[in-house]
């Protein structure tokens, strides 16, 4: 049971060509059950949005886009005595999401959600005990929530992060985010930094291990995912040259980590090849760059795209390893917020990031965002 | 030094279309330091030696073919003292092989060669110190000797399993294989078998691990690496389905433990593919076969093909893993040894070895393995 006493504010999408149109909405004062109620500080526009708004994806019309975001929590729905899960596809379901160890939401270390605490969240909540779930993929969860990207339901909007408010559903890990980290820079954990986590975490190297020292690290697209993916591969030691048509891209990853910046990059010299750039010539580029047991991991084709020609034998007798990465489990979540936590200052994640332009004017934001030669993100501060 | 007391014979081979050729050599008394004699029991014909003969890959020409054997160690090398090891290329090379905790060579699992040791060995030895060794890829080791693969060396001619005798290099792994499983059943071990071993290790699922009760296995190929995959898989508790063009394949993939054979198998239905036809629409059926968070293991491909679609949008989303096997670490061999020692008498591995023939006969014996609707394997007994 929840009572309304205050306000929110979203921006409602009504497809391609339309412009947003802010609503207000009832704002309830105790969240459900398991639920957790956030004031949205700042969002940044991904890439996704983009291709949403573009029409490039099929998304719900209407919906509340974005899904990178940080904000502070108002306030906590607790759980019931003897609660247990039920599951999370509906904002303001009375199941509940309490980890081992007591009643009501926790974050992913285990402690407690607190009114106050800064926090990221995932970009979708799953259920926890589909197969899916169950098999350590609940990114994949097959009845899964999955914020900035659900249908518009007006008793229940508070769903995407172009708005005042989220009302994070059961299921939805959360980090505390210190203090010293920028809202610019937090921002993006929530997907692209979370997702290169789950890249890096997918680049193993059979009995080697993790990436380290010694290593050879291709990345191909120098945006947003790909310095990211310089950086995290940078700090571990191991040496990256990234690969991007544009110079200035180019430039930008050497400071972030690069040791060199190419437009080609040699075949059959790396280690590892980390695609994320979604385009069809770089995802042939990343197999042709492996070395005898190399890994490419794929993580930017999230539209649709031509094929590209995988040699059989060249795999088979190179002992390659392919991997798409889409999404993230908790864990990548908690590993982004440490990586720009320890990081931020070292390389200049803040320049990525345009604006912030006030939720007013987000029509305003996507624009910026798609212009050619644009910061890989802008951010919206409602 | 080694001092020349016996003889041997070994079957020369000298480029398609050519008859074999018996030559008796001068057979080493007492090895050299690290190396270990053995007399040849049993061999058995493989795809490969097939794939050479007939010109469809490069081989060295005269070569003494044969990778695939078991025997007993007539004599042992034993290491000088002081001794290090220092590279193994060369039959005779006086490199000492030992592992920790002694002189002289040893089995994978510790224990010292010992005249009269009933072994199977691997179809490489590998230097153990080069970049790839040092990354867990003894299989890919840059000075890599592979039996029956090498040219011929009049001087040290025995490294191959069409001879009477093999003369094994240091950094080749040997495993004890028990008196209770029959020669025609223990010789693939070195290669078919351990192969398979190295397949099902790459079949990990992320967080899920190892395959188990639950999960959904296919075979595509149910020759001799896949009737052995569908075996593994099965005793592991999965579910597996048997895909071949060819309806006694497939009846044979169902007594080797598939639940179900089929030509055509359902498309994004599989926790993971494993691909031992090496037929190229197969490759593109284990794709296609995955579900979400699948994983296709391709090893059949060692001859080249034509290209195979890949779509990366499906990978990305889909959370694929696409690796390659080619041949296979040590722990693979042991594994071999260990499965064919379990379940030889559950599933009937003899069955799938016509023969054997003499070393005489070795023509009549390739004759009979690229025949028409032949058994997977023809032995031969030098």
């Amino acid at each position: 049971m929840t009572t309304t006493v205050a306000t929110a504010r979203y921006a409602r999408w009504d497809g391609t060509g339309e412009p947003f149109r802010l609503v207000d909405t009832a704002l309830p004062a105790r969240p459900a059950p398991g639920e957790v109620l956030v004031r949205v500080d700042l969002a940044t526009v991904c890439g996704s949005d983009l291709h949403t708004t573009r029409g490039h994806r099929s998304s719900p019309v209407p919906g509340v886009l974005g899904h990178e975001q940080v904000g502070r929590v108002v306030a906590v729905g607790s759980t019931p005595v003897g609660g247990t899960p039920v599951g999370n596809t509906a904002v303001g379901a009375t199941a509940a999401g309490a980890a081992p160890g007591g009643p009501g939401p926790r974050h992913i270390d285990g402690a407690p959600v607190l009114v106050g605490d800064r926090i990221v969240w995932s970009v979708a909540a799953s259920c926890g005990h589909c197969r899916r779930c169950r098999r350590g993929l609940p990114q994949k969860c097959t009845d899964l929530l999955k914020y900035g990207h659900e249908p518009l339901d007006e008793a229940h909007p508070l769903t995407g992060g172009f708005a005042t408010h989220c009302v994070l559903a059961p299921g939805t890990a959360t980090v505390v985010v210190p203090d010293a980290v920028p809202d610019l820079v937090a921002a993006p954990a929530s997907c692209a930094t979370a997702t290169v986590a789950a890249v890096l975490d997918a680049a193993v190297l059979d009995a080697a291990g993790r990436l380290g020292p010694g290593d050879r690290v291709l990345v191909t697209g120098a945006g947003m995912l790909g310095v990211t993916a310089v950086a995290m591969a940078a700090r571990m030691g191991a040496e990256v040259v990234a690969a991007d048509p544009h110079a200035d891209r180019r430039e930008r990853a050497l400071r972030f980590g690069a040791t060199a910046a190419v437009e080609v990059p040699d075949a059959g010299a790396f280690d590892v090849a980390l695609e994320l750039s979604g385009a069809a010539p770089a995802v042939r580029t990343c197999l042709d760059s492996l070395d005898v047991g190399g890994t490419a991991v794929l993580a930017g084709s999230v539209s649709p795209g031509p094929a590209v020609a995988l040699d059989p034998e060249r795999t088979v007798r190179g002992l390659h390893t392919i991997v798409g990465v889409h999404n993230y489990a908790p864990r990548h979540l908690a590993a982004a917020v440490e990586f720009l936590a320890t990081e931020h200052a070292r390389f200049p994640f803040a320049e990525l990031v345009g604006g912030p332009w006030p939720l007013e004017d987000l029509d305003a934001a996507f624009a910026a965002a798609g212009a050619p030669g644009a910061a890989p993100r802008q951010a919206v501060r409602p």
